[in-house]
């Protein structure tokens, strides 16, 4: 892994993502006595970063590979970034879905033109389902955070931060299943002599700061939080990553990830999800910690049920 | 009135106001059938173009006429507006409210500086309690859209929009007062060759559409419109404007507007208030005369109470 490697991922996916703005507010930096600058990834394709990891993992497969198709299981973002880089690709792409999730996330897949196949909505089943249309389609499964060409994929995003802001002493990140955070580090670590790389974690699941107090990956025993993005745990490909080139988690509880969701849409006017809130909640909770400094966050996504708020 | 002149306007807000970003989006066009850009003025400073006629309003004042301060009445975004261009130009801005104003529009003019002077909530009450601030501060009264120099100002909008996408067949606003409309069709008549300016208008306050018609200022005589900013009538300074250079007005339904909210809150991940949604409702319902068209909008801005929405 050098710089160059993480370029090249960087001019793959180029073509089929956004280079989403940074955006600032005057406001913000006086609450947080910081100079905080925000890459949207919630205007990303699709409303998430998610895109970046999925393109990417589907650009790096050999043709052969490609025309068999690609399969995951998600019912979240990654289900539709996959669905739409397969999409744009010319790649089909198999959804497992458990069978009760909610009609809008079906149809978001079917609009973005992914096949969905139901499962039962345990996780074992999902893995069952996943395993067993890998197999009749050969298709490739790509796992939604714990792939090294999606965690590369994720990376992009921080890369387009950092370069617009080199001077950035932090970058903060939400920490789900890990493939964004860790990704967001590679590309500090090539991309900045000094930028450190912090995870904002729901404190109701907590598993990534337990994995890394414990130096093994951890999983939840419950997972009742709001950000609904980051219930997952963390891989055995993106977690020695985290181990190495994270400097820190920061836990937040539910209250504090509704107000910072709330003071960004007050305030920002723009839309984010309650996960992306989670990174900017640990900013705001640890205020102290980044005075006068310059601060990036990764604003994950901006896929919210509007008719369905948490204020 | 020249292209010269409403450069020396533009030039004279920059150092005070936001240069906003024109957003796009491949899911909008692909449902308009016509290539659409949003003036974002809902990313403003406080959250509106209403700051942009503010403070060219107090930039065009003498010293000696600073020095006395400046009083309006408005509970809207112009309230704010006032406040905090003012504060910025170091003037005393003095706002007439009604005494039942929501206690969230007085703490935001407060938190801008502004002085509040309560008034009864009747129109005849508010203008009779600005006209004796004014006597006993000699201080300027400056009218929220009915002001030669707020039109002016507010017209730098459309001037950055048409900086960006000079190709723009036509802009499309929302009428409230008539400021922003008059503004942005001096700005597309002395920037571009070509540029057409329409308003969009709640159907439930349709006075501007049927002073249009009969050529003299027709007023309201209800205003039940989701679309509080757009409850006002013209005025003898904004109508002559909006008589020669604005092309027509299109009328609106309340479920067409909080369709149009949603659908760009959903699409765009940006906040948009309802009086905004009221220009892109125009163009959803009329999506035939801009067919394949270059299509500008002037998001006139963003301050909605996110705990109270229509949808």
């Amino acid at each position: 892994m050098n710089k160059e490697f993480l370029i090249k991922v960087h001019n793959r996916v180029k073509p089929f993502i956004h280079k989403t703005p940074v955006l600032t507010s005057q406001l913000i930096n006086e609450i947080v006595g910081a100079n905080v600058y925000f890459k949207c990834e919630n205007f990303q394709k699709m409303g998430a970063f998610k895109m970046r990891g999925a393109t990417n993992a589907i650009l790096c497969l050999t043709e052969e590979e490609r025309n068999k198709g690609v399969v995951t299981h998600s019912s979240g973002n990654f289900a539709q970034a996959l669905s739409l880089a397969a999409n744009k690709t010319g790649v089909n792409a198999y959804i497992v879905m458990p069978e009760n999730a909610p009609l809008v996330k079906k149809n978001a897949v079917k609009g973005y033109k992914g096949h969905i196949i139901e499962s039962e909505s345990t996780p074992m089943a999902r893995e069952e389902m996943a395993e067993k249309v890998k197999l009749e389609k050969d298709a490739t499964f790509i796992h939604p955070s714990n792939d090294t060409s999606v965690i590369h994929g994720q990376g992009t995003a921080a890369i387009e931060l950092l370069e617009e802001q080199p001077q950035l002493d932090c970058i903060l990140t939400p920490v789900g299943g890990g493939g964004l955070i860790a990704g967001t580090a590679l590309a500090a670590k090539y991309f900045s002599e000094k930028c450190k790389v912090i995870g904002g974690e729901p404190k109701n699941a907590d598993d990534a700061f337990r994995s890394k107090k414990s130096g093994k990956i951890e999983y939840n025993e419950s997972v009742d939080t709001i950000a609904d993005g980051l219930r997952t745990h963390l891989g055995d490909k993106n977690f020695p990553i985290i181990k190495a080139d994270v400097e820190s988690i920061i836990l937040v509880e539910e209250e504090a990830i509704i107000d910072a969701m709330k003071l960004v849409w007050e305030r920002m006017k723009i839309i984010i999800e309650p996960s992306s809130a989670v990174a900017f909640a640990a900013l705001l909770k640890e205020k102290e910690q980044f005075k006068n400094k310059e601060v990036g966050i990764i604003i994950s996504g901006g896929n919210v049920d509007v008719t369905n708020l948490p204020f």
